[in-house]
């Protein structure tokens, strides 16, 4: 008999246990020093047959709604779906918005949808590791899909939504310019673009603008996520083009880019507890040059000729 | 004669020249080899007597309008003002962000005023690190005060408002549910909240919450940006602030904190290219353990004793 509580806790996840799987991302995200035991001892399979979608967007364009229908689809087809959203609220006073979401989705009493959220703040960095790391346990949990939900904007969120598989830029009419200008840097990530909000003023320009952006307009789908008008459409697209990068192996390219992403996060992550005690203990006055003492902390580590 | 191009750019830099101040946040900012140079022969003393003013929000508040209302109350005393405004569309498609603030603030023509876009995308971190180099940067370059402004959304975002000495959050009424919910994390690292768009329906709502919030209606001002309403009470409310955090020592107190944070950054910067060019000669299957893998890179490092 094997009491090792991380052998039996991985056991549980496989057994498909959703507190289980809850409390395996905590205890990665957590810094537990048995997350290392614990993500070694999943198998590397399962994730290899998930389907992972991000779903990205401005603040106030649905992407919640939307979320909730997809994953409506998704369950229909008898599939277990994870959801990982990026909570842009503190860990402190926030829960409001995956309270909405829970709200949002009515899915919160079906087992076969374990939600996860993350936030952004109140933690140094390391969010695209403990995503990478939730994927991977959900993935042992029997999900075959995993939906990103993040609004787009800021590095780290950028840098979640390149772990997907397949991502989706969620935009609706009337949210304003600078809300707007944001999609600039968003359409670079998209692999669909939804006009969610489609009955609202200014839809019909939206998607036009949209098409002349993509030059392609079967990249450009309507939707009004409240109704449910467009989803299944979506979902047909979306499938559609995950078969194709399944062939054309830009899937397995995407996931190659991702997992390097992952190791460089995870190195860093198993280097800042060491870099924060270090640069505690320089002996600095605050006007001196940062980059400096970064080197001599460096340095102070045998690394100075390796990375300057 | 010296003639070293970097000695000479920043002898230009403190010679208040705008252009060479460009050039020198570009060669930082670019991981030019000369950067370190550049940033060593900086004169430590000027950001001392600097004022770092962070203006946060979320999308929509007006952050850009009220940036340039302070702008203009600052030049009004003959300080020259250095912008450093966080711009989340991308390097590649952007710049139109950009514009739109330099046409909202009247101020592009103006050779004391010094506007400094940073993307928050198209590099791999070290976002702060950059920020805290213009700083300097500026500082050196004659700048008596600072404005970061940034969306308020996103890890690296809240790291660069925490190089602030004090911080503006900047709300809105009606920017609907998922935005005012991103309020919860900004409550945190606020020094005064504005309500701005103050003569709109639900202004006074939101700044009763605002204050029943803060438990301390002196640390909410309502503006309306567009029309120059409470700029003046509000700039002298951040005055005041800033008289009382220098003298309570919060000040000296936040900028030990940034320093510390300016350090790890450039830690994980310089090492970063490293730890790129190490994680592609892994010899590994995309199946593999991101987190284990890590280890046997910083292994390779000779540091898996030190970090694990």
């Amino acid at each position: 008999v094997n009491s090792d509580p991380i052998v039996t806790l991985v056991r549980q996840v496989q057994a498909r246990d959703a507190r289980a799987i809850a409390r395996a991302i905590t205890l990665v995200e957590d810094h537990d020093p048995r997350a290392g035991q614990l993500l070694a001892a999943l198998d590397p399979q399962p994730i290899d047959g998930m389907t992972v979608i991000g779903i990205t967007g401005p603040p106030g364009a649905g992407k919640s709604t939307l979320t909730g229908q997809l994953i409506s689809r998704f369950r229909g087809e008898g599939q277990r779906v994870g959801i990982i959203a990026i909570d842009p609220s503190s860990p402190i006073s926030g829960g409001a918005i995956l309270g909405d979401r829970v709200r949002m989705m009515e899915h919160a009493l079906d087992g076969d949808v374990i939600v996860r959220s993350m936030a952004t703040r109140g933690r140094l960095g390391g969010l695209c590791a403990a995503a990478g790391a939730a994927m991977r346990i959900m993935a042992n949990g029997g999900c075959s899909v995993v939906l990103i939900e993040t609004v787009g904007v800021g590095q780290s969120e950028m840098d979640i939504v390149s772990l997907a598989d397949l991502t989706l830029l969620v935009l609706a009419p009337g949210l304003g310019d600078e809300i707007q200008a944001m999609k600039a840097g968003l359409l670079e990530v998209a692999d669909l673009l939804v006009v969610n909000k489609s009955d609202c003023p200014g839809a019909e320009t939206l998607t036009l603008e949209m098409e002349a952006v993509t030059r392609d307009r079967s990249l450009v789908c309507r939707t009004d996520a409240l109704t449910g008008f467009g989803v299944a459409e979506l979902t047909d697209r979306l499938l559609a083009l995950d078969r194709e990068h399944r062939d054309d192996g830009t899937r397995s390219k995407r996931r190659g880019q991702a997992h390097e992403r992952e190791v460089i996060d995870w190195a860093i992550e198993l280097l800042r507890p060491w870099l924060s005690v270090a640069a505690k203990e320089l002996d600095c006055g605050r006007a001196d040059d940062p980059r400096q003492l970064a080197g001599e902390l460096l340095a102070g580590l045998g690394l100075a000729g390796k990375v300057e």
